[in-house]
């Protein structure tokens, strides 16, 4: 019963042999092979748009390099103060962009708006004395399992725009957030105003994959420059973006985010049926955050359950985060929540 | 009538005297100089104690190297959201540490305290994926004209030693702030566990002068290095540090910032008399911040009265900066305070 | 026939399979996993030695890190002007020690020996004016397909040790080095000085592996916050480390890396008997510099070999690389022979 | 007798007399003062044309302020392996460029021309993989004393913008380097191709005073972020502007460059007469690099003469540098003539 992390499973069976299948033979190294060249191709085709794609190997990376690229060295990037690269990438956005301010703001869910931004901009706006407005970067599913309507997006676009600033979307699950809205993935991003997003796999079936996607050929000015710097280039590309095609070939994505949303539906509506337990956000994505009686949790973890207290226990009960994944086992999921109830 | 910064007027006499007279002769240069050294002295005298001393040219190098000395890249560096290192500094604190965050905390009066900086602890207590905590940071006298209690600095140095930080002090108004709390540069400093300081001279008289004090030797490894690879050693240092000779000497330096503290104090008191008008903090140091009527506004600036606006208008009154310097003249704090009132 | 480079080919069965196998089940992310830690334990078998072993999944990331652990922004790191971190990683160490130097050597077949660095060492000994001599960096084996013996190499430890510097490697093709050399791998690193080295597996079979391994434990410090926030810690590290397992189990590592040579010995000792050819220097590894005659080289190019011109075309012939991977076929290297004769 | 470097020197009476009056009244801070203005419009004057001026306070700063702008984070800058940007300021462009490559060049006097750089290129067009040749950059005068023609300089220009490169000019001395060869500021810079220079005042007569000049304005962008970033910008500017103000009037400038190099001169001619003495590299500035026996060095050194040994003795001779200043006391240059004679 591991509900710790999406990352704690491995990887897809279709990833797995794509990888294996990518292996055989004599290519051109550093992304100048087929596989690299088809996966453009998909993704373009996938968000019905010439984008720009470059396959990286962590969230961090993705989120890190396509900052910098957006964002000069005396900018500034408004994010939640939960989101990941606030408080979960060590510093990594301020060192890529050698040395941007984030700034971090509040919003219930993990998200932000324009009114958010608004407040924090006044201090930002004193010529080169404070860092340069340049980037908003929201998290599309969030950090609680929340997530961003296409409406949400377009308001933060605009009020980027109109600012001169640029929107990134850390989209590391991204899948997640998709099938939760059953939008298509042009109207989460471009045709909502997105310039960059992080388009994650890892957590949802990959064993390392992610890309940074531009939608505007523009805006990725010296980004190949900057992944080799920061030592992001694989000599043999093609075993990334092999994991993209496994990921991406006849929708095995959307299938796996599908189940793990389920999964996670299915888990919050048990938990609100527990006297003394509540769901702390609506589950909109593959992640629960709800308060559970200390008791609860105490048999939960005697029983061999793994997850993490959102926040230390507090009046008897403490917010806990259960993260669903492609690979969590349905069994686990009822096994939780029968000691739950129990 | 300008009451716009302490860094509109230019240099005292005395000042002025000092560097002129270093100008003599040949010298060793970066530092080797026998003006440099007397200072190094006589700041000790000052301290009370063997501190260690590099002079730089503006406060920003000076809080940025110090930083950079105290927190490694993969640390979290807590101030007060409305700090000079927060938001007028153009995130250089980021590029002197190479990517280092600054986690920004709210306080009244631009101060902050034991209890703000464990509230934001947790999200950087992850391991390796958060920030490391390393810093705190406080200003004295603060950016809104408030002042720390030796008490007060205590607590703040307690807590950070416990939670294995340090405690920085931007000290750009150290001595308006001294004057204002009738205690020694000791009790403000290493006596309350303060391990370094940036010790400002400029504003209070000097041409460009600040200086980097840390009070252990141990905590000031490399400074030198990371001074001399930020374009911030002088080959001519005698003449920054001439200008502290001209500072400290016959305590001049406390005899500009009473002046400065009590024509703030006349000033603060007047405001306070005027209809529709009130302080938003107490007067603690040079600075006046008032909600001033409109009108009044309008008045003032018709009559040439320079100052900024805090806040945009609202509701009638505009909350204003007012700061007070070594050399505004009586005459023109006479003078606004008439227009003020009529 | 492609021997452009090693990095040419895929991977290996056994690191296929391991892979495939380390995709079972939840387990602990961010190298906590079993699979990293059984790895940790083969390489201190490996180095007879309880070493520090840090993976990551590019050369660039492995070297840049490892000598942002050993250098501080205010140092220089002494390098043979021909090695990949001096002109094949896109200035990455500068970016990740936070702008050290490097200082480029020269020196026949890619080798620096002591003399080439104390002679450029007094431009370096100017206090803080000058970057401080700080890590001596050698490849093994060399972008040239040479190898240091293990005099070599301990002279040069030495040299560094009396200076103050730490000797690291950039073991890319450490494998190819061993099994040349016929010596252990503690004998050719810290039983000879070697103080950190980038352990390389991608080139000689691996998907994307390398690791950073200290032989002295208190030189790895910072280096898991560094990497973190580099965006090189993998989530899902067991997939990286079970490439590792696949690589070292029954000397696999070995007979590719034999496999190689043995076919770079045949193409060297085929070309010295073609008429005009000639060796620009001694095969000690997996790769053959050789001066072809252009019609010869014309003559291969035209019947599909892929390799690197070294150096433009002068004087009727023209110094090509030609790379032997585990993985290139015998008939390649048969038909190349063939044709060149031809 | 100090030949120790121009900097061992104060300032100049003109200068200390221009600082001391613009010290009078209030001003706006941060270069939005008179002086400042006045300053821009005199440079533009002197260079015929309208330049960009930003004035900072060491010549490192200049310099690495000046690269960072001309050079991406990837980049690479070719310069001679003595050059003060190469081995005098800590590596300090590269951490103002974050992480770009110095790539240091040989040629005699200190002077490196096109096709020494052309000899470098080839490592550094390697794509992504390597750093983006982006700036050359050469010292007028040299390091060594020597400068360069109009006619060396628009070669090196000429190669660069064919390279898509650009050309800076360490000026630290660009005084002596103009009456040394009598043209004017414009044929000396952008008539001969020159894109941006660090203009020194320190060395021949100020306190701290260098301007960065862009000869073309859109090469200048982002410099005011990267100065406020770096901590150099001053809030009393006008301390800086008024140190130019004096060093500007009336050519007072070329004055005592004119002074300094006639000594150099009488100095040179008195060496080569000296038996056993010869120079090392002609006398074109206000620096001799000579050859002297080691007694003559000796009794020059218990005579009280201060100056660097620029190599170790070596076969009974070294070489020494010496500069002279615009404040160097002619007697002190007529009493080293008669030790050294002796």
């Amino acid at each position: 019963m591991n509900f710790s992390s999406d990352n704690a499973y491995g990887a897809t069976p279709e990833v797995l042999a794509a990888l294996t299948a990518a292996s055989e033979g004599a290519v051109p190294s550093y992304g100048d092979d087929p596989v690299t060249a088809r996966v453009r191709t998909r993704l373009c085709e996938i968000f019905e748009r010439d984008v720009v794609v470059h396959p990286v190997i962590t969230g961090t990376a993705a989120n890190s390099l396509a900052l910098a690229t957006l964002c000069p060295p005396h900018g500034a990037i408004f994010c939640h103060q939960e989101s990941h690269i606030a408080v979960d990438e060590c510093a990594a956005p301020e060192f890529f962009t050698h040395g941007a301010k984030l700034v971090h703001l509040e919003g219930d869910g993990a998200k932000i708006d324009p009114a958010a931004v608004a407040g924090a901009l006044p201090n930002f706006q004193r010529g080169v004395h404070s860092a340069k407005p340049s980037v908003i970067s929201i998290t599309q599913a969030t950090e609680l399992g929340t997530v961003y309507t296409p409406a949400e997006i377009r308001a933060l676009a605009d009020f980027a725009h109109a600012n001169a600033m640029t929107l990134h979307v850390d989209g590391a699950r991204f899948a997640n957030a998709l099938v939760s809205l059953d939008r298509t993935p042009a109207e989460l991003t471009w045709k909502a105003g997105v310039d960059a997003m992080s388009f994650g796999a890892t957590k949802n079936g990959a064993l390392c994959a992610e890309a940074v996607i531009f939608f505007e050929p523009k805006r990725a000015a010296d980004f190949e420059y900057r992944r080799k710097k920061a030592g992001h280039l694989l000599s043999k590309m093609r075993f990334i973006s092999a994991q993209f095609e496994g990921y991406l070939t006849d929708g095995a994505w959307l299938k796996t985010a599908r189940r793990a949303n389920a999964l996670a539906q299915r888990l919050g509506d048990a938990i609100v049926s527990i006297p003394g337990a509540s769901l702390a956000h609506p589950v909109q994505a593959n992640a629960v955050f709800a308060y559970l009686p200390d008791a609860v949790v105490a048999r939960l973890r005697d029983a061999g359950a793994r997850f993490y207290d959102w926040q230390p226990p507090s009046g008897g009960r403490t917010l806990v985060r259960l993260v669903l994944s492609f690979a969590t086992p349905e069994e686990d999921v009822a096994r939780f929540i029968t000691i739950a109830r129990a």
